[in-house]
């Protein structure tokens, strides 16, 4: 059985923020999800998370299946990832596989658990850290290891001898341990130090002096171990990830003009020769098809994408668009619309919860709002679905084949049946039929006087 | 005599692409086109390219004037840089001077081609390697030199001894031979490899052992001779390109607030003192004044813009901007339109197929689409050019010093005389006179009991 | 008394400009202002400017307190930095403290101007060179230091011994003077040299053959010594300034997504918790509170942005937004616009010199003119608040829970008063009463037969 305790509960106090830390967001998701989706994809499937600062918006916020647990923080308690982790001790059975995680550790990868996992089972160890080598160790604990290369100690900076201040593989502080001996050894933990906290570490020690023996697994992406303490490591992380995320996107076969300007969040699915412009923001679980474009500084969010749809600058949220349809420069469309097939929607055009049906245009300038347009409809520049009253919201509905020119207001609830024309500058509040045009408009009159009465002739 | 002959058969399988390799673009232009491109500016007026796997791609889509010819792909048949080079052996004259290139390494120069024929010419070699010192040159052939600095042989790192692997000055793969010497070495060239491919590189050692002289030139910049083979390194070549492209505009007096982020294609000609914001995508055969703003995120596609415009967060597509005018934010100018001079096109403002003369305006909101406006026209916010009536498209002239008031609809064709008001909420069908005020709009009426009938009061 | 003497005469040839060099700007602020601002905040309260080339441009444009002096710049007149210092020689009394610094390097900081005063005061020297340690020296003049630390000699690359060639420490350009020592070096400084050039670099030399001690202050980041010559070291401290600003923003506990594309100039300030998207330009004096979300590539220029906005890529020029409120995507609030709390200015929305008061919405393609909109007001799709007449602009005023329909032209001067509704469609020119509806518009009518008279049917 395979369990990890995920240390959730710091304040992070260099953030600076009203949020706990491990709730910011990199690539769109908070950097406890990340570390949970990750031990998750690397098959423990009972996560425990132990919460402390702000333990009740991190509770609320993490959608992801996980166990909670409280570490209690404040004047008087007891500090530390020891005791951390003793909150979670109830979770930990004696044939357990344990693994030791941080909420703000978001880069690391499923792959190296599993092969740290792998490498605590074969090697038949009590205890295994995850190592890494620094070219620049100093801060870090050394990790002491014997002929064998099993290792018999940890030992933090300040407390190293010159020899072993000359150790390059440092301590990750991410640990696999065998239920039994991590219960063991919390039993064993003390808080007789200079800042009177529990040590995790310290388990390695007292598992060493009762014989038992301990890996140590050593990473070769130390990027991978990165902890989060400010917004400038956010942002860094963010990068590294962002540049992973990529990475997979372009040896999946898309093209993207800049990775280091294009944001992709971590579940977004994007199928081969799909080309990606500058600036391009693509979130949530969005799905894009073959052969699309996604024009510069478009947003996608949550949207399902055909193929061969071209979209050039604009914002689409919760959405779908289907197979070789034409979206903006400058759209706007809202959640919950669907646009069929081979529909244009053009320039400066919102559609918001409404259905555009197959080989339909809103060319320029439009609001489709609460609708349903046909196939093969035109929707003149200007014009306004006419959705609210000042009260209630209503349903337009425009069927096949209709054209509704320029600068027209359709008054909801109202219907434009099959292949009826609404001429240009009309509002119309009731019903158009079949074939027919709608027309509500005054004539035209020519004033040939009134320029120069006004005095405005230039 | 000079002669190219380009390798572009390759189908790229780690660019997991419908599109054959070399037809993937970097900096707006496929990589073949590049190569081409340089080819020529080196002085190479014929230039054959080779191509096989979607050959009747890159036939249909290289526009450059060049030679094709096919190179057998498929099972049973042949492989290697050496068999594409026999595809081209008629066109190889015994006095000409060939130059073997790649249609997947677009960064080389013509600078460095121009210096590698000299080299060539000046040492009077049969053949010429052009070389690279690499740090790390596991995984390519060595060039071995004699005493007076000729190369003798190219090792294949894995035939290599010790010694040689420890030779830092690697093979390009590009080379320049002489025509008779190259036809004698393809006449010797056999596949009697592991592979069972014909090498260009046995070229060398067989014109060596015929007692020719080889040279080596040596290239500085070792990022010419990258090759590209998947979409990460396309995007790599993409970045050193756009560099390379920005420092050419800023070299010639150009502000770029930030190279890593401002996307100008290669054919692109900007005059001094025009300051280019971030996210900028200036495209094709784009032509640019003095003195111009280019706002983040415009993007412009072949477009001749004037002296001291300001083009804020726009696009521009196929059009002629004149001097002093000021596009956007967020206007939209498509094909064929000319903006004269001293003219505003506003926000959310779209201009299609139309000339706007100068000193006019069209400030927010409106459509112009398949029309004349002459000088000193204001074009209200909100109206539209109704230029198409379901059927047909149709033309509509403004002429000078008109004020066209918001809301209206001009439904085209129709004409609106020189100095005619056209008050707001019109729909206009017929010739508005010279200096003439039209109107089309019902009267106001105030229902003073409404809005409580209606239960609408808040 | 401390005293400042910036150079700033230089022509920058290289920038290949018609503005003088130290016009150019990074960050949003001219590179000498920059200096100048540096200068102040070290506690130099008098700063000379010495202005040569385009003086004049730099006189109009600068409007930091500063005293100018003029160096005469042309044929036959003298050249070099100890001319240049000369010009100020007026202003500098025995007992100042005198900074030279330079208008083209705009990196310096104020803690190492601060630090190089100290230096130089405690030190009791008579002058002190602010150095730096570069890894490759070539080109760069060398410190010589005596055993005591003392700098005996600046030696200029050229004249240096072998020996000298390998001293890593160069002379900034940047130094620290008494006045009274300065004036004595001033008035020895000779031009017998082969550029027949002034040098300041002279007066070490000097003022240390008179006997006097000088001192070397060397700095750790050499990147503040960066002198500016062309575009693309223009480019260059670009992004040192930028991640310098955005690091202090994240510091304070702003998330910025992308630093590496956020634009933020030097005086924005930003209050915690907002986070910042790519591609955001924000400039000038703009303060923006807590919790806001500055979505990408929005632009804000001068704005004061109360607390929890959400600003989707719009463009916000000298206005205020007040809390709450929602902005965008594609909105553009023009100069002297107050935007209340929790409003809504959305998608493809114009407001320009308006108030728009709290709980009001523009959901979508309007403009809002020279208007006050009261509160909670709905201003309909497509309406239009026409504000010019070809003559003059007009105000309009909405009050209180006003209801404007869609596609609606408010003709100013004109009032709808507190709680009137106006039917969409209308074109209005006369006061709208409290309460009541007020319509403009023709009936509709159907006509049957028309769509296949005209031969439409499809």
């Amino acid at each position: 059985m395979f369990l990890s305790i995920i240390l959730a509960a710091g304040e992070g106090t260099r953030m600076k923020s009203k949020l706990p830390k491990v709730m910011h967001s990199i690539c769109g998701k908070p950097l406890l999800s990340h570390v949970i989706n990750v031990s998750k994809a690397s098959g423990i499937d009972k996560n425990i998370v132990v919460v402390g600062h702000g333990g009740n918006i991190v509770r609320e916020k993490i959608k992801e299946n996980v166990q909670f647990v409280e570490q209690p923080v404040g004047e008087g308690v007891p500090y530390g990832t020891g005791f951390a982790v003793m909150q979670a001790k109830d979770y930990i059975e004696d044939n357990s596989c344990v693994v030791i995680l941080y909420g703000d550790t978001p880069l690391i990868t499923s792959d190296t658990l599993t092969k740290l996992i792998e490498f605590h089972k074969k090697g038949d160890y009590e205890g295994t850290v995850l190592s890494a080598d620094f070219n620049d160790p100093a801060g870090y604990g050394r990790i002491i290891r014997d002929n064998a290369g099993n290792v018999t100690a940890i030992v933090e900076h300040k407390d190293a001898s010159d020899e072993e201040k000359g150790i390059k593989e440092i301590n990750s502080g991410i640990y696999c341990f065998n239920g039994k001996s991590l219960k063991l050894a919390l039993e064993n933990l003390d808080n007789n130090n200079a800042q009177n906290e529990y040590y995790i570490t310290d388990a390695i020690k007292i598992l060493n002096e009762l014989g038992f023996t301990i890996g140590g697994y050593k990473i070769r992406d130390n990027e991978e171990i990165a902890g989060i303490n400010s917004r400038i490591q956010l942002a860094e992380a963010e990068k590294i990830m962002r540049k992973r995320i990529n990475n997979k996107h372009m040896i999946n076969g898309i093209t993207i003009i800049n990775p280091d300007n294009t944001y992709i969040d971590s579940e977004v699915a994007i199928e081969r020769d799909t080309i990606i412009y500058p600036g391009a923001i693509i979130e949530g679980n969005t799905r894009i098809g073959e052969d699309c474009i996604i024009g510069h500084n478009s947003r996608i969010v949550n949207c399902k994408i055909g193929d061969r749809v071209d979209i050039q600058m604009s914002t689409i949220i919760e959405s779908k668009i289907d197979d070789d349809s034409h979206i903006g420069p400058y759209a706007y469309i809202r959640p919950n619309s669907e646009i069929g097939k081979n529909v244009k929607i053009g320039d400066f055009v919102e559609v918001k919860n409404s259905k555009v049906d197959d080989n339909s245009k809103a060319s320029h300038l439009s609001y489709i709002g609460d609708a349903y347009v046909g196939k093969g409809v035109n929707i003149g520049c200007g014009t306004v679905f006419v959705n609210y009253d000042g009260k209630n919201k209503h349903k337009t509905i425009v069927q096949d084949n209709a054209f509704i020119g320029c600068n027209v207001n359709l008054i909801a609830p109202v219907e434009v049946e099959e292949g009826a024309y609404v001429a240009a500058g009309s509002t119309i509040t009731d019903k158009v039929p079949k074939k027919s045009l709608s027309i509500a408009r005054a004539r035209q009159v020519n004033k040939g006087d009134w320029v120069e009465k006004k005095g405005l002739i230039k």
